[in-house]
This record gives structure tokens, sequence and C-alpha cells, in this order.
């Protein structure tokens, strides 16, 4: 069952709908214009799935007996709060693209226990995950100190040319605003990556460090000449995306960086881990992993781990070897 | 508690003796040149760990009741069935270097059933693991397509320059070998890296690929000028190392394609997945990753895993996230 037909579900429920392992039974989404229309409609799959978005999720829920919910309708745990303790309560495991979920932070330590105690109670599974964060942040580097007898120190760089990606991330990376905007808009939450919080405290944890300081800053990036998408062109001295940089400390030392660079007219778009230990690894994905297919797909092939899994609130760091589930 | 004090089971060693979170308790050699001895001057570390090497498995477990077992005797599931049985007999939860133990293939079938019911029995968990099999051919890969909503083929190579590797790697690969020799070498069994079944079968079962044909051949590479490591000279014409090839076919098609090119020379050193998919991904670890210290590390890094594992025969797949495992 959706929750949520904003871009992430409906991409989410697009694939679901071409992958021949998975059905879509229910879908639940408050917007009127959503509501009572088909889904394949909603998503423009370019076919009908003759399942009608409802407004109800309890109802929706009752009607079609899921095996799981799809929850993709805020980045902000204590927003979707109410909507887990609803399909909790309907014992249904939940996946979800709340980037807050992926991995509790500090300030959210006392909403992910009451979760956990809920799931526990339902005997289901909850995961947030994704692809940042969920996997490219966390995740991923996590995987790879596994060959490692030390780590010092990690550092995680994602740099997209936003020249290739939809005008939502264009918005969301603050291009074409003069610096004042942005700064209004970081200022506000609307321009910024959520999640590097949950994947600095995701690697710590898993590298046995006790994190005394967590930062997360936002900085404009400034078009020196014009750059352009297809959509959209930036003029110089206005903003052609974000640079966003979040630092996990123990005392002084600086021992997880992570570094999102979005903009448009980035030379290169790329991936990369480096653990400073023993032995010293630098790996990178070349291109980057495309952010809007990629949160889609790791959503998708999570749903069979999450039915399998042992009730509670799960991370990415207990569940099984991250996979693409195929058709069987 | 360690069985087998080669090469292997020695950096094995070594690693824990450094790392605060383990205690070697007990350690079984057959080899009458280390029975008897201290493990510490055994595994050449310098001190002295008060654990004398035992040749007798059975006592050496009983006097010091270990929390696990790590096996590192052979390449062969068949050569380690009988120490296998006397651990599980002892309900030692067992992490092992075992190649054809990481995911028993189509020939180990019978024996990986037999184990999976003898470990059920003892109610410990039994895995497989090292960095190849185990990781950069095939659990690292396999995390990869969890980005993927489509995967069409898979390609992996890893390219060694030997000439920083130790000397016992660099004869396994044949360096300084006719070609002759070689092929002699490689029809006995000697020369060759025993894994690529196990790792294709892994990525198969993973992408749901019913594999009709696995092939895995190895040849050698020839010396075009002189080359030389530290120890060791080859003249031109003589074998620099070896170039292993396997492929998982689906009827005619090769889905999975594994390289191994271990040679004296390598113009450079790298480990790369390129996943043919949607998102295509093309991953890179410059400079490769180093096989003696990573297998070590990832036996190690697995203990906690194992030990907490659901009883039976686990693999890379079913167990939980691999990461390095601090001291806490």
């Amino acid at each position: 069952m959706h929750v949520g037909l904003g871009p992430i579900g409906a991409a989410v429920a697009r694939q679901l709908a071409a992958r021949s392992s998975f059905r879509i039974v229910a879908a639940v989404d408050i917007d009127e214009n959503k509501s009572g229309r088909d889904v394949g409609d909603v998503i423009d799959l370019g076919r009908r799935l003759r399942v009608k978005v409802n407004g109800d999720l309890r109802k929706a829920a009752k009607a079609s007996r899921p095996d799981i919910a799809v929850l993709c309708t805020s980045s902000s745990l204590k927003g979707v709060m109410p909507q887990l303790e609803q399909l909790l309560k309907l014992r249904l495991p939940v996946v979800s693209t709340t980037e807050e979920l992926a991995y509790p932070a500090a300030r959210n330590r006392r909403l992910a226990k009451q979760l956990d105690a809920m799931a526990r109670k339902a005997k289901v599974a909850v995961l947030g995950t994704g692809v940042n964060p969920g996997f490219t942040m966390d995740a991923l580097p996590i995987a790879l100190t596994s060959v490692c007898e030390q780590v010092n120190r990690i550092e995680v760089r994602r740099v997209q040319d936003a020249r290739t990606r939809r005008v939502p991330f264009q918005q969301k990376i603050g291009a074409g605003l003069t610096r004042e905007q942005f700064e209004q808009q970081v200022a506000a939450g609307s321009v910024r990556h959520v999640g590097f919080t949950e994947s600095i405290q995701m690697i710590g944890d898993a590298m046995g460090w006790k994190l005394t300081r967590i930062t997360d800053e936002v900085r404009p990036w400034i078009a020196e000449e014009e750059v352009c998408s297809e959509l959209l062109a930036v003029d110089p001295g206005y903003v052609a995306g974000l640079s966003q940089e979040g630092v996990g400390y123990v005392g002084d030392e600086a021992k997880i960086l992570l570094q999102l660079d979005a903009y448009l007219g980035a030379p290169e778009s790329f991936d990369s881990v480096l653990i400073d230990g023993s032995p010293r690894i630098y790996s990178k994905v070349q291109g980057g992993i495309h952010g809007d297919i990629a949160t889609a797909s790791m959503t998708v092939n999570s749903i069979p781990h999450v039915i399998a899994a042992a009730p509670g609130l799960r991370t990415m760091r207990d569940m099984p070897l991250p996979s693409f589930y195929a058709s069987r």
C-alpha cells in the first residue's frame, strides 16, 4: 500500500507497477486533486491500475489488506509519526523514504524509542531508507570499512551536476535564487539536504566513535558565468546550487566528513568514499548514483527484507546485505 | 579459538591480538613445528600471548571454552568438513576463510545441506567469508545493485600488481614459472584463485538469475620484458602471473563476468564493478583492496555478527551490513 504520491512516492509506485513481483493494492494521498482518481493516472504510468487513490489511510488498508506500507510523505520523523502510528496499529510493516527515520538522531531519540516499542508490539518492522540517507553516504561507506583492521577517519563526497535533474530538485538546491533569497530559504529549511545528521550518526555508531558534536552547514554555489539546464538559466552572480558540509567530531577531531555539492554546471558527477585506515580505501562511483531512480529502487528492493525482518525499528545497519530484488 | 595458523590464520590472529575487543583463548594447528609453542611466537607477534598451540582441537576447545572458532585451514569445503563437524558438536559458532564455504556451489550442495542441519542442531551459525570470495567480487557488487530498478549484466574486475604482495602470493599466481610448468600447476589446482564459482552463484541467486553454466578459466600472463619484485625476477617469456576469468551464463547470455588479473608489473591495481542496468553504475576502488589485510579484517569484523546470527549455514547475503567492528 502506498502512502503519499508526491514525486518520490510516485517514482516508487511506477517502479512497483513495472516489476512483476509486486502489486499495488491501495494508495493514499490527502491531496484532493489525487484522491478518487486511478493510481496509474496520478503517477503518469500511461495505464490504469484499477486502484483508486483514497483519502483515508485506515479505510484503504482495511479494504485491501496489504503486506506492507510504503510511506513517502515527509522528511520529518515528527511529521510522519501520526501516519506511522496508524500503520502500526494496523500491524503493517513500513518502509519509508522519511530521511529522519533512516537513523533517528539525538534530537529524535524519544520518538525512535516510541516507534520501536509500537513496532515490536505490532510484530512488524519499520525501516527508513533511500539513496541518501540510506546508502551512498552511510551504508556504502560502512560496508567498505568491513575490510579494514583500523579506521581513523571517513570522508564521503557526492558531487552532482544538477543540469540533468528534475526542476523540483533544482529548486530544492536553490538554483536561480539571489544570495539573499538563498540564505532566507536555508533559514526556513526549504533549501537543504535532510539526512546528514542521520548518516553521520549511523557511521559513528558503526565505527564505535562517541561523537561529541555534529555540524551541518549549507552554503550557496554562486554562478561565475551563465549556466543553463533545459528549463532554467542562472545568470552570473546568482545561485547555481548548494554546497552542504556535515562533520562528526570526537572532541576537536573531525572523524566523519560528508560533503554534498549539487549545482548547475558541476564539471563531474561522482560519489566518492575515502576510508583513512588500514588498508586505506578510495572508492569512486563515476557519474554518481542517480538520486531519484536510486531512492525509489532502494525502497522497492528493501520491501522483501522489511517484511521478513525482526519486529522493531530497523536501520540499514542491521538489515541483511542490500541487493536488487528480482522478479521470481 | 583459532584453528589453523598458516599465513591467513596467522594474519587473523595478529589482528585479534592487536584489537582490544577480542582475546585469543586457544589455538590449534597440526603442524609439529607449531604445536606446543606460544601462539605469539608462532604468528611473529613480537610478544607472547600465554596460549600454547594445541594439536588437538577437541581438547583445546574443552579447556578454553571459546565464544567462536576461526577456521583457516583449507580452501576446500570437503577438506574442512571433519573440522566443522567437530566444532559444531562442541556447539561453537564458526567463521572461516574456506573459499568454498563462502557460498557453497552446485557441486557442494549436499555438504552445505548437511552443514546447515548440523549448525541448526547446534544452535549456532557458520559463515565463510574473506575479501574474495566474501566481498570485492560478490557482496560489494550485490550491495551496489540495491539502488537499481533493473540489472542486465554485472562485470567485476580485480587487477593486482603482484610486485607488492608476499612471496607465497606470487607463487600462487605462478610468477617465475615457464608456460608448461604453469599449465601443469593449473591442472594440479595449485595455481588458481578459488572462489569464482561461489561468487558467481552468490550474485546469480541475488539477481534471481537461474544460471545454466559457470565457467572458470586460468591463463598465464607472459612477461614481455624483465619484471622484478623485491625477492623475485621474471625474465621475458616466463610467467609473470595469472589472468582468471569466470562467467555465469543464462543460456548463451553471459550475465556475470569476473576477471582477476594478478601479475608482476600490472600498471595499476584496482577493483571495479560495472552494473549494466538502470541506473548504470561504474564503481572503482583505486589501488584495489589489499587482499591479505582485507581477508583477515573481514574475518575479524564478522565475528560479532556470526555470534549473534540465526543458527545455520549463513552467507554474506543474509548477514547484516558488513562493517568494521570497533573496540568498545
